[in-house]
């Protein structure tokens, strides 16, 4: 499946509350959703500075994947993701945006000043 | 801890995003924490129809007073629960009425007509 280049994307109406819950539940999944929110582009996987080896980020970017929280695409070789925040939003109206923000508050309250 | 009768609750501004997701991933805690919305009003332990056995339920409890989602205190001999919704409203802004109202959206869709 990581060698397919057109990696299949859930309709977000197929959706449930439990696999959007059980993606956002772990910080590293969350930490991918906080930074595609704040860069408000699209980013590729070797951009984010995750505190997991290769594969075990492989296996967060599928599970946001399969939960619909991001679309992967290939841009050249570099694979692309999206976050799909007003598709999700649309279903589980606010969720994504309270969760991103806890998030951010958290992060900004560990950071030093 | 079960037979103490004034359980501890954690002050919600040292609540973690990530105590507060785990807590509501769980399917039963969730149920919990949205009945208690929709009755508007605390309720005792006995009033939830949980598909668990009792210190299942027990632990469920525990799990979201830890959390800082439920107040737990004794009328009688009942324990009972209040949702501490303002509170953790405040503490994650929008967080606590997404997740109820994705809940109860489900439930809705699940229940038969």
């Amino acid at each position: 499946m990581e060698g397919d280049r057109n990696p299949q994307h859930p309709d977000v109406h197929t959706l449930t509350l439990q696999q959007v819950l059980e993606a956002l539940v772990d910080p590293v999944r969350r930490s991918i959703v906080t930074r595609l929110h704040e860069a408000r582009t699209d980013l590729k996987c070797g951009s984010f500075d995750l505190p997991v080896g290769k594969s075990t980020a492989t296996h967060h970017f599928r599970i946001l994947r399969e939960a619909g929280l991001i679309r992967q695409y290939y841009a050249g070789t570099a694979r692309m993701n999206a976050l799909r925040y007003a598709e999700i939003d649309e279903v589980f109206p606010g969720l994504l945006g309270a969760v991103i923000a806890a998030d951010r508050a958290a992060s900004s309250r560990l950071a030093p000043a």
